[in-house]
């Protein structure tokens, strides 16, 4: 397969690279840059040293769409509303790494990326790419709008237990946090290493651009859920998210069986690993996999449940997922290219 | 003054030394330590290397009590139990930072510690020791119960909203992050640096033993209070906490008026810091200062409020209050030896 | 093949597994452990939790000998000199990975290891397992000795100065950084989390037990080395070393003919890349994978050379240097199952 | 005392105003800010929240030299050049902690900073402040160039075996590393937290502004030093500094030997701790204090001696090596508003 990478310059870009060169069905994969198209990536990334020459185009849309068999656009908010357009209807699937095309509803993305939406057009033909819960869709899709991070551990981490209606879907609170390769390569005050050092930082409270992307699955499955309060944290590290999320239990069910019933649901889904009750999972459990690990807690003086979803934020999060759609879309199995086991220490 | 120390070997009583070299009013510091007595303080921690030959002394209550105005009690849960009925009768006030007398309730104590309580009649005499909102109690106390990390960042976070009843008081969800030094000094699994590096893990869950010292004091502001959530996870920095909490508004109050009310609660006290509104504190605000940083959000979507909390749990979380509550106790100024700026980067 | 590992709890073994794991030619993978025999993987590592319910065996040489095709020994010190003469002469070939069986003297090691040596029967048998340098005698070997990590660092940036005689062979200094997974798993008050971040220490001055093993190949290059300095050092980070060398220059040679004599010697090996004046490698351009990125500084003020060389201590400076050492003594290609660009950011 | 900062929004500058709010004899502060004035500190840095008003002033020499006692200069380098000159021959005391004032000779300067020396007339006057070796002229001085943060580590490290002429002045070699500190608040690609956490790093081989600083101060001890050897590297911590150094003996002096001349010449130094054989320091030792931490090793293999020194560059490498000048330019005693113990951990 012929593959290429818009925006190859973000940690989303590079790790997607890092994975394709590996993939045993890639044939060529060519790399694109709007601002330093002409460069090598080994000038941009030191650790690409001696390992490759490849140059970076410049966006030739008529024939990236013609030659290509896949497009992975991991280019900042705003790109791909323009860009995608104009990739679409020949050869190449498209797999947009950004959020602009997640949102069905245009007004709702202006509101929260304060940037004008792609046309309805576009956003009538992708396919939301959460595997685990959409992978006969995303298998016939030409657009995949893969996930953002946070949505992917949440979204993972409460599924099951939003389809099985046991618990109020008013009261759904999560408190999420990521390491900083989540806030991008660009340096900035948030993310310079005497800052963030020994610091545990909260953003965006109540106005995260991810709350409506997880309301939107949230309604999917079940229309009952009203707005969500999501928090999230800047972690001293450079990879990870967990997702800790609470909500009321309805009835009298145990925990065991809510473990069973995620079990039941994920246990066709090679890269969840549901855990048994008491071993919750830590962000190192899944550094540099595609793996999401979720445990649940059941506070029996409370009847609260407690969710624990972790992932890599890069990889399940990002750059792996899209592959893991990629595969799917080209007919591939699931998990070519992505068995990776997690690095530890 | 005469001070003595008692468990200087970890990390909140080596803390209370270096507090205490620098309090003006601080004559003499002995050091005793069941374990380690004969030993000098340098030879446990290098960094007090040519600064002092204090030996540590065995423990001798009869002649601590006589002779020391103050004794800090430092060492693990169990001890202070045992040690504090014979240090108390004569000249010394105690002020214990362990959990240990902490809880009204002996049955309580034994079910969340694993451990047999204190004896009622020392219980009945150990004064809550968090001056913000104990103050005159605590100045005219013989035995202070220091709060414990989490409870202190908690209960400074929801005071003003417990006391006001604006909000649901069986709606209290808190979502806590600690530093890795509130795990204590001896090395374990858990606390290795290549598990603990570039990982985020979460531990105890509805567990936790600071749960009932939490609930103990939100009980006694509001009657109505029903069993909390608090989850509790460990960050990949040495010190500092966040609590990020949780809870639904009652009625149409503004965040403007939730914020005021905060204000003025806390104008009078010089270590709690409430800011505007968006102006979230990271812990590295408060690094190695006795400061606690609030700041509240309020979301209109939800009617929930967030109210964040961090302090240093070494410092405001141990070792600092604690000579906040020295200075009470003994009639000095609040803020005696422990105008810290917080140390940045 | 089927691959044995002894050792699997320590970092090195559980790297060899996760690297074996992924390796094309690999069948079955048997584990070994003497504490901890019964139990499975995941007990140990959570990580590998779902992935593998891989039991730990006892280990039992004589069937082991028979049936695997290669043994890895990922075992403490002293270990090795023990258990690898009961593996030899039969079908498995030993990698082992300990620094047992490195030096040929029996007093040298004796003296640097504080203990008793193997047979010199066995040590006749071992291979030092440098790929770049010793590559014939590798694929020829029953028994390999891994080299340790830091004199991997060490002799892939020395070999083509020492060897081009163009350096003053009595004046070899060599200042080493390791992140802190080199002091291996076991919880000390050395890698307590609280101890090493934000800390920078240097341990065993002149005293590593890795001086005599580089010495041993540096004077096998050059008679007229004498005794180098090394110093360690540990960096709060948990993978990478860095090695910074400096040689006295005898005669009027230039950089870029160094530059020039270092990528003439290293251009047939895939794994060591030879940077360019200027361009000097950090650890993090070659996490996670078993590259080795050289770069050289040549002073005229002073006319001392500074060779500078990275690795991975996990990868090539232990686990994913062993399978290299596999692949050449099984006669498959040398990078098979190793093609891993760096993990970045 | 009535003070005055200029650059009170880089790091030095910070430190500068935390340290004077706590020293007994400054009565006022003013901030200065060429960029930012009239803002306020709080504005740029949150924990400084609630603490001050303290607005940031135009820089006016004209005012400053005749009002205030002491002027701190803590901006970047040319800025001093240009602005003592104005601020000289009135009331105020000036201590510069850029590199501007610190070399003699102007060509030096030009040479390795890249940029026009100040006046020869200014360089006349400015006296070096390494309190504990240049303290007679410092206390009768106008001016005083504080010392770089590597310099301070290195020159405290050498100067004794200098002295004594114990050892061979042409085989300097110093291994220095620093924490990300060092290289300012401007966010940068190499300050990046995703780029320097779980990296080590090196820079600026045999180009670092502080060689001839260096080398200015080892010629004034002993004639015969000749070009030296610098490497300086980062690490993934915020502060510290190591310098390890390495020189050949001349005779046959024993470690007991050196030892006791370096704790001979630095019994009367408070902020200097020579430490016992075999005690090596790390950078947590001198955390946020003024010490300065040193150790000797002597390798009989080698004839070398080791020195390791280690402090905190932003204290002891910049801002409370000023006020310690300070307090000796005001005849106050050295170690006022100083005497702070490591915090640990």
């Amino acid at each position: 397969m012929k593959i290429g990478i818009v925006g190859v310059t973000g940690y989303g870009g590079i790790e997607l690279y890092r994975l394709l060169t590996a993939h045993p069905d890639v044939e060529t994969i060519s790399l694109y840059s709007s601002s330093q198209a002409g460069g090598t990536i080994k000038d941009i990334y030191s650790h690409m040293n001696t390992v490759t020459n490849h140059r970076l185009l410049d966006i030739q849309p008529e024939q990236m769409k013609r030659e290509l068999d896949v497009i992975f656009l991991a280019a900042p908010a705003g790109v791909s509303s323009e860009l995608t357009p104009q990739l679409l209807g020949d050869k190449a699937k498209v797999i947009d790494l950004s959020g602009d095309l997640r949102l069905h509803n245009r007004n709702t993305y202006s509101q929260w990326y304060k940037k004008e939406a792609a046309p309805d057009s576009v956003l009538a033909q992708a396919v939301y790419g959460l595997p685990e819960w959409n992978k006969e869709n995303i298998a016939s899709a030409d657009l995949i709008a893969n996930p953002g991070c946070y949505p992917t551990a949440v979204l993972l981490g409460l599924g099951p237990l939003m389809r099985s209606h046991s618990a109020d879907p008013s009261s759904i609170i999560i408190d999420a946090k990521s390491g900083v390769s989540g806030a991008g390569k660009n340096p900035s005050a948030i993310t310079h290493f005497g800052h963030t050092q020994e610091n545990f930082q909260i953003y965006k409270v109540n106005e995260h651009q991810h709350i409506p992307e997880i309301e939107q699955q949230l309604t999917e499955w079940n229309g009952a859920v009203t707005p969500i309060t999501l928090s999230t944290h800047l972690v001293p590290m450079t990879r990870g998210i967990m997702a800790t999320m609470y909500m009321k239990l309805h009835e009298e069910i145990t925990l065991r069986q809510l473990v069973e019933q995620y079990q039941a649901y994920y246990q066709d889904q090679p890269f969840v690993r549901v855990r048994e009750e008491g071993n919750f999972p830590c962000t190192k459990d899944v550094y540099a996999s595609n793996y999401c690990d979720i445990c649940l807690a059941l506070d029996n003086r409370t009847r609260r449940v407690t969710v624990v979803s972790v992932i890599d934020n890069l990889m399940k999060g990002a750059a792996s997922q899209a592959i893991q759609n990629m595969n799917l879309v080209c007919g591939l199995r699931e998990t070519t290219g992505l068995e990776y086991l997690p690095v530890y220490p």
